[in-house]
Parts: C-alpha cells; sequence; structure tokens
C-alpha cells in the first residue's frame, strides 16, 4: 500500500463513522477499523473516493495504512473495551505513535494508560468529544489532555473537524495526563445540571402556568434567542414541537419519565466530593435521574400523600420570571463546575487555563451557550478567578436574575412542585456569599460528642471544651 | 501469667480507654495495649485492680494475657494504621482468635481484611462503634458485621458493654463482611443530615425570629422533651447555654463557621449515587461543610451581594413551624439512609435486618432519637420496606408537618436564609411522591444529542427517534 492515510479511527458506531467523515470532509485522508464487517461496508459506502476513506475490519491492515507517527482514534465504549483495543494494537504500533481515546473514559484509567504506554514509546491522548452524532459530523469540541509535544501532530486535523466559534475552533491542548478527560467529565456533569433545570421549569410552566406544548415550545424558542441562547435550550424547543408518530399526540407526553445516566455525572458529583469542591446542582440532577428511575415507588407513594393545587399565577409573569431564574441556575451550575475545575488543576496538576476551556464550550458542544462567552471573559479577564461568582461581570447578572428565582423557589415549594435544581442553585448562592454560616453550631456539636475540637472566630489555635458540666 | 484476659483492645485514646473500662464495669478482665507508654499507664491508673484491667506497650505481653479464642478490638484511626497493626499481631495470634475493628474504616477495606485474615484462620469484624466518648464508657450503640459463628463469643461482651434501650442491648449481628462498617457509614450519612438540618434551624430562628441563646437554648430543650427527642437537640440546646471562658460571651458565638469532616458522610454519599439511591439531605450536608471550609471566598463574596432583610415574623408560629419542620426533614434523612441500607443489603449480600438496626440505634448512638422506636415498629411491621414513607404509620407524621416545611422553605427562599437540608427534604418528598416527573424532557434530549432512546408510557420497548427534520 503506498498511499498512507493522515488519520485512523476505531469504533465506527454513529460516532465514528460520522468523526471520520467529517475528518474527510476537512481534506484529511482516514482510515477505520470495526470488528464489524456491516460498520466498515458502511463507512465505505459514505466515504465515497477510498483514496479519501477507507476501512477495514482487519487491525493489522489498518495500522499498515497510517503514516507515522499513527494518529489513532478509539470511539468505543469506556471501560474494558479500552484496554483491549490498545493491548490489540500495541504489537502494531512504532514508537512515536499517538492513540486517541475520544470516549469517556475515568480519568484515572486514562492517568494509568497514559503511564504504560509512555513506558512502551506510544503517546496516548485522552481527549473528551462533546457534541453528540451531529457535533462529531459537523464539528465537535474536542478537549485533548496529554504530551502537549505529541499533541502538535494531531492538532491540525483537530482544529479543521472541530466546530468553530467566530472562526476560532472549539478544541485546545489542555494539559497533561488526563486533563481533558477530566474537563469531559466536568463538562457533562454541568449538563447534568442545565438538563435538570430545563426540565423541572417545563415542569413548572406546565402545572403553574398551564401551558401547551406549543406554548412551551414557542416560550423555550423565544429564550433560546436572548441571553439564555444555548443548545440544550434550542433543542427543548424542538422537542416540544415533535409530533408522535404513532399516536396523535405530541411525542414529550408519551416519553417515560424514568432517566438512564452512563455514570459520567454522577463521577462528577463524586470526584467533586474527594476534591471538597461543593456542586450541588450536579448532585441534584444526579439524584433526580434516580429517583425518576424508581417510578415503581413513586406511584405507590403517590397515591398515599396529597399535593397542593398550585395557585394560578398570571401566564406572562411566570414565564418572565423563569426566564430570570433559569438564567441564574445555569450561571450556578456553571460557576460550581468551573470551581471544581480550577481545584482539580491544582489537586492533579493540569495546570488548566479556564478561560480556555470557557473558550472551546463555546460552539460544538452540548454545553454550548451564550453564556459561555460572558463567561470566557470573566476567566481571561482574571486566569486565578476562584468562582464566578466573584467576577465583576457576573455580579449583575446574578443581582438581576436572583429576586425572581427567589419567587419561583419559594413557590414550588408552596405549591408542591419539586424544583429541586433551581432551589440547590438558590442554596448554593446564598450560602457562599454568607460570610456568617451556621455551621459554628455542626463544630460545636462535633466536640461536644466527639472531642474533634474546633476554632474560634477571634483567635488562631485549635480548642476543645468539656462540655458536659 | 495465669490469670488470663477476657478481652484485648489496642489504641488506648480516649475511645479506647473508655470502652476498656465499661468492659471492666460489666465484670469482664480486659488487656490494653498502645505504643504510647503514657497511654498505657493512664489506663493502669484508671483501672485500678490490675486482676481486672492491665495494659502493655507490649504486643507479645499482650496478646499472651489474652484467653483463647482471643478477642481483640481495635480502636484505631482507619486506613494504614489498621493494616498495619493486623500485621503486628498476625504472627502471635492462633486460628480462630478475632480481631475486632472498631474504627471508621472503609467497607471495602472491611472485605479485603476479611478475606484476608480468613484464609489465616482468623475472624475479622467490622464493628462500627457510636456513641463517641461518652458512648464508649457508659454504653456505646455496637454495629458488629462478620462471621456469624465467631461472633458468639464476643456476643456476651458487646452486649454487656453496649447501651440498653428498654432494657434491650443496642448491639445486634449485622450480616457478613463488611454489614457492621457499612451500616455504621450510614448511620454517620443520617448524622451528618441531621447536624446540618439542626443547625440551619438556629440560622433561622435566629435571623427571622431574634431568638437569644437563651431562648434557643429552651427552645431546643423543649423540642427535645417532645417528638423531636433526640441526642443531637439534647447537646445543642446544651451548647446554646454553654458559657465562654475566655470572654463573657456565650461559646458558640466565637466558634468559627468552618466545619470539618472525617469522611463518612462524604463515603455515604458517593456509595449512593453508586448504588442509585438518592440520598439528597445527606449530599446537601456534606456540600454545606464544603461551603463552610471556604471561608475566606464567602467573605469576598458577600461583599458584592446584597441580602433581603428578613420579614419580620411572630416568634411563637415561627418556633412551632420550625418544630414540624425539623422533624418532617429529620424523617426524611432517617427515610433515604434507611433505603440506602435496603438496596446495600441486596448489592453486597449483607441480609440485612432493617427493623433489628434501627432497634439498636433507640439509645447509644449519635442519631439516636424517639424517631426510631417509630421506625423500628415500622420496619417490623413490614421487613421488606421500600421506604419509610411508605410505611402507613409514617403517612401521618409526614402528612402533618409537610406543610410548615413547605412556608419555612418559602420564607428562606425568599429572605435569603439558606436552608438546604430543608428544601432538599422537601423536594426529595414532592419528587419521591409524585407518580409522574418531568424527566420524560430528558430522555428526549438525550435521545436528541446522543441517540440514547427512551421509554414509552403506552407500550414497553426501546425507541428512538429522528428529531431534527
Amino acid at each position: 500500500m503506498t498511499n498512507k492515510y493522515d488519520f485512523g479511527l476505531v469504533g465506527l458506531g454513529v460516532m465514528g463513522r460520522n468523526f471520520i467523515l467529517n475528518v474527510a470532509d476537512n481534506g484529511f485522508t482516514a482510515y477505520g477499523n470495526d470488528l464489524d464487517k456491516e460498520k466498515v461496508e458502511a463507512l465505505k459506502q459514505e466515504g465515497g473516493d477510498t483514496a479519501k476513506v477507507d476501512a477495514s475490519t482487519d487491525a493489522k491492515t489498518f495500522v499498515a495504512a497510517l503514516k507515522t507517527p499513527r494518529k489513532i482514534m478509539l470511539l468505543v465504549p469506556a471501560g474494558k473495551i479500552v484496554d483491549n483495543v490498545i493491548e490489540s494494537l500495541l504489537p502494531l504500533l512504532d514508537k512515536g505513535d499517538i492513540i486517541i481515546d475520544g470516549g469517556n473514559s475515568f480519568f484515572t484509567d486514562t492517568d494509568r494508560r497514559e503511564a504504560y504506554l509512555k513506558e512502551k514509546g506510544i503517546n496516548f491522548f485522552g481527549a473528551g468529544v462533546s457534541g453528540g452524532a451531529k457535533g462529531a459530523r459537523k464539528g465537535p469540541s474536542i478537549m485533548p489532555g496529554g504530551s502537549q509535544d505529541a499533541y502538535q501532530h494531531v492538532k491540525p486535523i483537530f482544529e479543521a473537524v472541530s466546530a468553530k466559534y467566530n472562526n476560532e475552533p472549539c478544541v485546545a491542548y489542555l494539559g497533561p495526563k488526563s486533563a481533558g478527560n477530566y474537563v469531559k467529565m466536568v463538562h457533562n456533569g454541568i449538563e447534568y445540571g442545565l438538563m435538570q433545570l430545563t426540565s423541572e421549569i417545563y415542569d413548572l410552566l406546565k402545572k403553574a402556568g398551564n401551558l401547551t406544548n406549543e406554548e412551551l415550545h414557542h416560550t423555550y424558542a423565544k429564550w433560546n434567542s436572548g441571553r439564555l441562547q444555548s443548545f440544550l435550550v434550542e433543542i427543548t424547543s424542538e422537542i416540544f414541537a415533535k409530533k408522535d408518530t404513532e399516536t396523535d399526540g405530541d411525542l414529550v407526553d408519551k416519553i417515560l419519565d424514568k432517566a438512564k445516566q452512563k455514570g459520567t455525572g454522577k463521577w462528577t458529583s463524586q470526584n467533586a466530593m474527594d476534591l471538597g469542591i461543593p456542586v450541588p446542582t450536579i448532585d441534584i440532577a444526579v439524584s433526580m435521574r434516580e429517583i425518576s428511575a424508581l417510578k415503581a415507588e413513586r406511584t405507590k407513594a403517590d397515591e398515599l400523600y396529597d399535593r397542593p393545587n398550585p395557585e394560578e399565577v398570571m401566564k406572562k409573569a411566570l414565564i418572565e420570571k423563569a426566564e430570570n431564574a433559569l438564567y441564574f441556575a445555569f450561571i450556578m451550575a456553571y460557576a460550581q463546575g468551573m470551581h471544581q475545575l480550577a481545584d482539580a488543576s491544582k489537586e492533579y496538576g493540569y495546570n488548566l487555563n479556564l478561560g480556555e476551556i470557557a473558550k472551546i464550550w463555546r460552539a460544538g458542544c452540548i454545553i454550548r451557550a451564550g453564556l459561555l462567552a460572558d463567561i470566557t471573559e470573566a476567566f481571561q479577564a482574571n486566569p486565578e478567578l476562584q468562582n464566578l461568582l466573584l467576577a465583576p461581570s457576573f455580579v449583575e447578572k446574578v443581582k438581576g436574575s436572583v429576586k425572581a428565582t427567589r419567587e419561583l423557589v419559594a413557590y414550588g415549594a408552596t405549591n408542591g412542585i419539586p424544583l429541586p435544581g433551581l432551589s440547590n442553585s438558590l442554596t448554593y448562592f446564598d450560602a457562599y456569599t454568607s460570610e456568617r454560616l451556621p455551621l459554628n453550631l455542626i463544630q460545636a456539636q462535633r466536640d461536644f460528642f466527639g472531642s474533634h475540637t474546633y476554632e474560634r472566630v477571634d483567635k488562631d489555635g485549635i480548642f476543645h471544651t468539656e462540655w458536659e458540666a
């Protein structure tokens, strides 16, 4: 074989096939590999000219077809499969070749693989890819981490295939080791938060304002043309307009309310707890998916308890408040995620540039939103920013939207409409902006029953009191 | 040495010394071991008659002093130290001897140690001990898991030293492997929840009702004589009465509002997420300790944002509502913890008896409360109970206290007083008792951008829609 290909990709599911076609669209030649013959054939057919796109079920043929240093991306399910694919490729590779894991691998797995492959002279990248099937085809946001030198070989291809925001590519070298996977994990945690928020606002508008699906469609569409502009608000609007092909109703009403999860939101919450960084908007989004899965229990419980009848509200005022509250809570979700990244950067030595991360999230990925331009600017103005809430440019945004949030959380609590994402965003804000919290009592309790000691407000030191006379 | 001792204990800190004196008070002879000579001497002095209580810094002397099968309890910090102590004892032990880890070891560590020691013919128990220093001395709640046969040797001692509730010992064999550690972990998770709730209600009473510390003392004391009767409410009352010895104020006001944690609450939340069981009241308690630790950031943020001035409320009505809300939220914290235990029991093969667990929590431990008698009865009436909220005996309790909770959560949201534990307890309730939740939208979003499929309300199967025209 004389015609060597620029880029290789293992795993020709929807994402993989789309990614490779995207690479070819951008003037690079690409070669695919999958054990499944049908998938290989599907790609060949879609790819057209085999001088530009080709594929094989045979790993040896695949590896031999690539220019060195080989750039091989894996788009296979996270877990053991990634290790298996690596092991099967390893004997066929040369020193200096590059493997890029484009899946949602857990970041410590990436660290392990990177160290293992470094010993063998192979460069390993964990590169989160966000944008779904369409993003893979038309331009995703890509979050690579690994060796900075090796990244130079991948850079031209990734910059070409990635989404563009004002002509700037939505990809950047993020940091060493698992930095890319970690950033993608937190991206997904934020995504969980935003999805929960859009879903509970839907519930509120429906129950409190009696909005029809058509009205919901128009409401979310209108929001999407303003400061809430974002991929998730956009598709939410489209979802409400979708008719069911099996009955004569709207599809959204036919979908079962049991939300599934693949684990990245959970990992974000669990790891935030390890770091000691509060991300309650993300935590509750994970909890709500869990509660949703307990459908049988919920059905039983529903029969046992009454719920208040929602008080009537003015539809127009409700929608306006909901827009404010969603904006407020979106900010909290991003603030929490960025806070986690800032801390993880120190803890794991990623040396992350938060402004750069917000920048490559502005287009292509699932959490892309108008807000990310503001977030990018806030972190560019102050790369050491500890929390978005401390950015001068965010103070007015938050101040302007908190009052409506207070009113809706109060309304939801009073009327039995669960708004857990909204209320966690609000209590997060109220607690984070409180110089004094009542947790002095918790320290007193801990010292009382466990002699765990406490600090004082008026002098340094560690103190213990014999509380019982 | 002819006089052999009934019970051995390694780690003569406050807990260890108190536990051994408790053993001796109950007619058993006990021998202590610690590398620290001062601690050994302190125990000998307090123990009096060396025929009943003795101690040594030397492991060989210690082991030789014990009757076989030896019953050796470790009260040392969780982690590597437990392994080190085990390794140092191992060459000195005989087959059939019993090691009991009384610390807060992570449950998978206990599983590992139990399997490792079983190979060597040694029985290993993870036995959570709750009650603090005083509990260890006067009667703790003990949660042992491990070999049921070996437990028979330990049982008489544990039953004698444990707290009693209506003359029933607060200890029971809980299940195989790490069942004991796991139950203790969830106990501590519930404890985090209850502590957060007592602290935010304190904040509310202070800010909305202007209660003085003296009034808070009387309020919590009064609550403790009613249905909120519990160790944590009791000590909270006492805390408000404590004068500062360094200034002329009250001690509680001098304590810094940065709460520390040792990790068991965090583990509970993280593991609940692995199981897919929602415990948002516990999660938010972990988050609030984290936020409290960010004192410097909070101080900065406080300067940037305003807070509403709390509306005036009638003190008496406020206190009454607060009592209701605390009762409601306490129930939610226990419900979530028990739910987690029910699921963990299946997942890890613990075969837990939830009624028995509630029973041994009625006295001795930190979360002991009048409510636990009701919880015990609910699980005795239906051992398969999935969630406390489904117990007929709890429906009226919850119905009667939810309205006040709604009012206070609404008040806190409106007035900028963070009540995160209360609001998470309420949204948990509102979501868990909803037959229909808006997470159909989340499934639609997931299918839209990631082809993750969905189920339908009207027929079985897995569906996917091409959402974009």
